[in-house]
């Protein structure tokens, strides 16, 4: 029984780091979507988000199972009920990915990101979509250098953030409400989205040493930057 | 051992509907020192939200505890399981509250909000204010009819959050992109402050009738607005 238990858990373990994938592939399409204008790479990540959903529905039920059938304690349980809350911030990273893409497809056939800013958002897609598959290596090999790696990573992704919300913010920034609001949205759905797979590490980190790593030892996944409300 | 047990899950609810009262108490607040620009009071929603996470941290240690000690089984066990996604949407909330808080804080002397925007924004709060509180009765009482109005507060919510953003898109618009990024950033926050109160009427919902209820059957508090990337 200890056998398939621990298979379970390896189970899903493995169906989150393919979520990971699933989310980072949507971050880095949508992330193309928006800076080129591209209508039907945004509709595929839109209508691809509920792949997702649905990895998250069954991920939780099996969970759900393994907690019925086999009444895990100590480290197993915790385990299960982080998986649980893996998978929460996995669906949301989808949503996340989804929402770049409705921006783009809101504004196509115009861009929604104004040329001056797509190398910061183009280089805000790459690191989300690199921390999604670091977030699901970490998972996959518990590697706790690499869930510190994804701190530093996430830390750029704040940067940036910052940087738009300063570019909006300063007296030179001459484009209409519309764009501001756009990439203001933007730029607060990348950077929610590295707090999750931030979360994600954390974690992991916390399963293997009892302790959160850097940074503030939330449940969740709310990481302040510094100076931004948000 | 099960009059302990259901003991267990009421305090477990006692508890959820504290946090209700909590997170909507600090939204009011923090609404308040955003339209007023009220230092003082942004300052202690945001040093406040520390309590929002200290009761959560307790809450999820509790359910895990219970997981461990009575492994509950079919509905007892979703109720648990229901209390822990529900102290992280609960959680959230706080964040967002603080979040608004802490745009107060930023531009003060000034006001984030302009004049135009303020009583839009000043029923955003007051709606959210009271999805929260509504949300707690439907966790104590499992009042159905209760939580199918938190759906029209919450469209309330989402026609709003929709009005912000055509009003900022409109070439009328004529304020700075400071203001632009701010009022976009608010009205994202009350908007999924809102979705997370659905999201605990919906799982209280679930618990009682094997539905979501009206709605998309989601797990996650995500309930995209039509129209809006968010």
């Amino acid at each position: 029984m200890r056998d398939v238990f621990h298979h379970e858990l390896d189970q899903l373990a493995h169906r989150l780091q393919s979520m990971t994938g699933l989310v980072g592939t949507a971050m880095g399409s949508a992330t193309h979507a928006l800076l080129n204008a591209d209508l039907r790479l945004a509709e595929s990540v839109i209508a691809g988000d509920a792949q997702v959903d649905d990895a998250q529905r069954d991920l939780d039920e099996r969970a759900v199972q393994i907690l019925a059938r086999q009444s895990p304690v100590a480290t197993d349980l915790r385990v299960v009920v982080a998986a649980l809350r893996m998978s929460s911030s996995l669906e949301r990273m989808g949503d996340l990915a989804r929402h770049i893409a409705a921006l783009a497809r809101l504004r196509y056939p115009h861009h929604a990101v104004p040329d001056g800013l797509a190398p910061v958002f183009e280089q805000m897609g790459e690191i989300a979509e690199r921390v999604a598959l670091k977030a699901g290596q970490v998972i996959a090999t518990r590697d706790l250098d690499l869930a510190a790696q994804l701190e530093h990573d996430d830390d750029e992704l704040d940067a940036l953030h910052r940087q738009v919300f300063l570019t909006v913010c300063s007296p030179e920034w001459t484009q209409p409400g519309e764009t501001t609001a756009d990439v203001t949205l933007a730029s607060r759905y990348f950077e929610r989205f590295g707090d999750h797979a931030i979360s994600l590490a954390r974690r992991v980190n916390f399963l293997v040493t009892g302790d959160y790593g850097p940074g503030e030892a939330t449940a969740g996944p709310e990481l302040a930057p510094s100076g931004l409300p948000g």
